[in-house]
Order: C-alpha cells, then structure tokens, then sequence
C-alpha cells in the first residue's frame, strides 16, 4: 500500500499553478502522471479536474465529480460501466474517514473555475456523498459531491488562556447531521424509535434519534424536506441507510444491500405516510 | 405544554435593541419576564446572557453558558446546587435535537459582546455540548457551550437548475462529528470495531467507526488530540459517551450511567494506551 499525504503540501499553497502534470506530480500535490484520482482503497489523496468527463458538475466551493474508469480519452465518452473500485473506493474511504481531499483544477474544466492554461491547486475538500447513476452516455458511473473545507470545517477553539493543554489541531468534519422542522416532527412520530432496529437511544436529558433523507437534499439529488421523505432512525442505521448498508424494498421490509437477506420489517407509524418513490431512488442510487 | 416558537422571530433582525424585559418579552425572542431560559423539558427556544452568573464565558461567537436555579439575584452568586430541569433540561434537549437557540444580550454581560444599556437580540446559536462542574462558589452548576449557527450551518444548496424541487430549506446542525490524524489511527488499532459493544459496522466502501475524545477538545474543556484521549465507537455509543448515558469505571468497565450496571467490559488493544485520568474527567463532567 502506498503511503498517503493527506491535507496541504507544504510549500504549495492554495492556487499555486503548474504548467503541466510533471510538474505537478513532481510537488506531489497530486502524484499520477495521468489518473484524476490519486487513490485506493485505503483513501484518496487528491483529484484533477479538468474536462474530462462528461458528467462532472463544477459549481466553485462544490464539486459533483464522477468517479475513473469506463472512459475513453479520446472521446471523453463512457464506454463501459465504472466499478467501486481504485480511485473510486478510495473517495468513498475518504468519505467515511472524514479525510480531507486535495482537488486540483486544469484547463478544460468548467470555465468558470478553471484556469486558463495548466493546472492550479484549489485547497482542501470532503467528500460528502456517493452513489451511482446511470451518465449522459448510458453507463454506470460512480459520483461524489465535493464540498471545500473552508466553508464546513471549524478549527477548534483556540486555547483558553491558562486553562489547558490544547493546540490548534487540524480537523475535519467527518459526517455532519442537520435537522430540520420536518426532521424533529417525524422524529416525535416515532417517539424517537429507530424505524429499523426499534432502539429507542436513551440519554440523561431524553431520547436521541436522528431524521434520515431518503432522497438527500441539496444538489444534485434535490429531495423534498418532507415527512414522506424521511425515516427516524438511531445513528448507526442512519450510516447504514445513508452508506447503502441496507435499503427499504417495495414491501416495506428493511434488507442488508450485500445478502438481500431480510433485517425486519420497516417500523411505521399510522401518522407517517413515506414516499415509495424516494426508497425507490435510495435503492436506485445508493445500493451498489 | 407550552406552544415553542424556535428559530428568528419575524420582524425582529439579528440586532433589534430592546429598552428592557418587558419589551423583549412583548416581541416573544424572549418571552419570560426573569428567567434567563425560555424552556423546558420539549427544548429551550432562547436565552438571555447579562452578567447574572458568575460562571458565565462570552466570546461573541461561543458562549458557555451557566444554566438556571441555585443563584441569588442580590449577589449574583450560587447558593445551592443546579438540576437538569426546567431550562436546563431544555436547553440540554435543544441539544440533542439541532434546535436553534435565540441569544439575547444584555447590559451587564460581558462588556466586549454585550450592549451598553438595555438588551440586543444577537441571533441563533446551537447547542453544542452541556456537562456540570463545581462552579466558582463551591455548587454544582450546568454549564452549556452554545456557537452561533452562522459559523456552522451551511445553507443546503440551491436548486439545480430544472432537475429538481428544492427549495432552500432551514437546516441546522444536529450533530457534527470531527476526525483527527489521531482519531483515524486510533480507529485502524481497533480496526473499526467499536470498544464497548464490537460492533464493526459495514459499508459497500469499507467499515466505519467515530473516534470520540474522551475529554472534548477545545473550550473550555481542553482535551489533548492524543490517542490516550480517544475512543473507537460505533455512531451510537458515540452519542451514549458523549451524552453520559454510559461510563468507563476505574476497572475498565462499562456502565449505564442511570443503573451503574455493568454494561461490559471495555474492549482495548495492546497497542492502545488510554489514559485513565481523561475517563475521571469524563466521569467527574458527564455523568449527571
């Protein structure tokens, strides 16, 4: 296994450019000669993006990137289905690591984020979600939504005076759980009883559980913040949900994604209409 | 139960001066005439901090916070010990749920954050973390570090064009687990299995576990970054640790902080030296 850089290169700093992949590869901010992702199964390091995949979505401090492989050069065209695989798993590591991303951008990507000429250094980012589809050629092609760190990682405190031990530590945010109105309305649904295990996560100051998106929200899978695109869960199924671990078939029972053996049936609630049609998009998209 | 109205109020921005309680309470951003929390067992929907504890910390964009009940309005000082009740307990629920808590200041506060006379309303926090301690007169008191959610919240991100039908949505941060080059190693030692109750839980992209510091880090806690600080666990133990629903004893056992049942034994590796002074300070700070 190689061993990996994560985070900043010292000496090349954000926007630092480069003539060419040589000189790129040579600063080790991103190591292969040709390959977008610098990576394997124990994590990804760093990614170029730069045109050369039909799919990607560049929208500055965020990045819908579409995963290696199944690629012709020549063409830029999918020619075959991409695997979980190299480059691919290595950004789904990062994702449940909380590792951060080196993401380089090179002329021949969205014109609005890229450079001219060359290649420049454009900082830290985290994977923030992954699933599959099928892309604008008809193949099976991976996707990860790259969100910059400067925007979602707080440094920790600086220490407090006298008071202790502390220094200023890199972090970086592994998996943030939001919620929202509907969240806590179905959340009460339930009573706080995970709608997979039947856990109710009893704590001094009350029961905990936490809102699932079925279909997640925000670009590019757009779900509705609705109560029929939500499930409560305990924090452990929510990963398993969220991972495609398990998913919901079309009879409500609760299956493991790599046995299909059943786990239960899906805990409901008369109060608590869910939207087939978003289980159906999580098993679509989520379940390898 | 009272009807909770959290989040801004209508028609009085981040900024509003008030002249003193009555009008603030007329506007509802906080809606008792004394009480320093508006809240109680179902969440806190705000607070106000104007110098009436002595324990309180202010750094504009983080407060800790001393909860309610054992002080005397005459010296400002505690007399009697705090419970997790009332506001307390709403605040500490507005915790577990991602509630957005109003902040009020006044004058009397912290002179850097705080107005010169009369009362601010300074926007929307969350609750990030709650523990008791013995506070500067010898009673026990909650405490509660509260951030402002402009810092942490990140809008979800806008409609994608003609794809979809997001809108953009209130979300709050419920829960955000940060990694560490630290936590990432302490995580492989116990190669993703969680210490308390083995769980190694699985993904199509590899297993996934949280590391959790034992003493947290930053203010005002002050916990080191180092392995003998951390722990690996399974998302629910995660909270259960965190929260003081469960304890490391002096023997490496696991206990349910309401029963002290032994839950199991701790599960460690060799290669793992944990320190046993940051499990004290866990049981001193945490365990209600």
């Amino acid at each position: 296994m190689v061993d990996r850089i994560y985070g900043d290169i010292p000496g090349f700093p954000v926007g630092t450019t480069f003539v060419n992949r040589a000189t790129l590869a040579a600063s080790k901010v991103h190591r292969p000669l040709q390959a977008g992702i610098c990576g394997g199964i124990d994590g990804a390091e760093s990614l170029v993006v730069s045109g050369g995949y039909i799919d990607d979505e560049d929208y500055g401090d965020e990045l819908v990137y579409t995963g290696q492989g199944g690629n012709d050069p020549a063409t830029k065209r999918q020619i075959a289905d991409q695997e979980l695989t190299r480059g691919n798993a290595g950004l789904a590591r990062s994702q449940l690591d909380g590792r951060p991303v080196r993401v380089v951008r090179g002329a021949g990507g969205d014109r609005k984020y890229s450079p001219a000429s060359g290649l420049r250094y454009d900082g830290l980012f985290r994977v923030v979600d992954h699933w599959h589809e099928t892309g604008k050629d008809g193949y099976r092609i991976w996707r990860f939504r790259l969100v910059t760190l400067d925007s979602t990682d707080l440094p920790p405190s600086p220490p407090a005076g006298a008071t202790g031990p502390a220094e200023r530590v890199a972090t970086v945010v592994q998996r943030l759980i939001r919620s929202t109105k509907v969240a806590v309305q179905v959340k009460l649904m339930h009573d706080f009883t995970c709608q997979v295990c039947g856990l109710r996560l009893m704590t001094p100051a009350g029961p905990y559980a936490e809102a699932a998106h079925i279909r997640a929200l925000g670009k590019p899978h757009d779900g509705p913040d609705e109560q029929g695109n939500v499930l409560c869960l305990c924090p452990n199924d929510h990963v398993r949900f969220d991972a495609g671990s398990i998913y919901i078939d079309a009879a409500w029972i609760v299956r493991d994604s790599s046995t299909h053996a059943e786990v239960g049936p899906l805990r409901k609630s008369a109060a608590h209409a869910i939207d087939p049609t978003q289980l159906a998009y999580h098993r679509e998209h989520h379940v390898p």
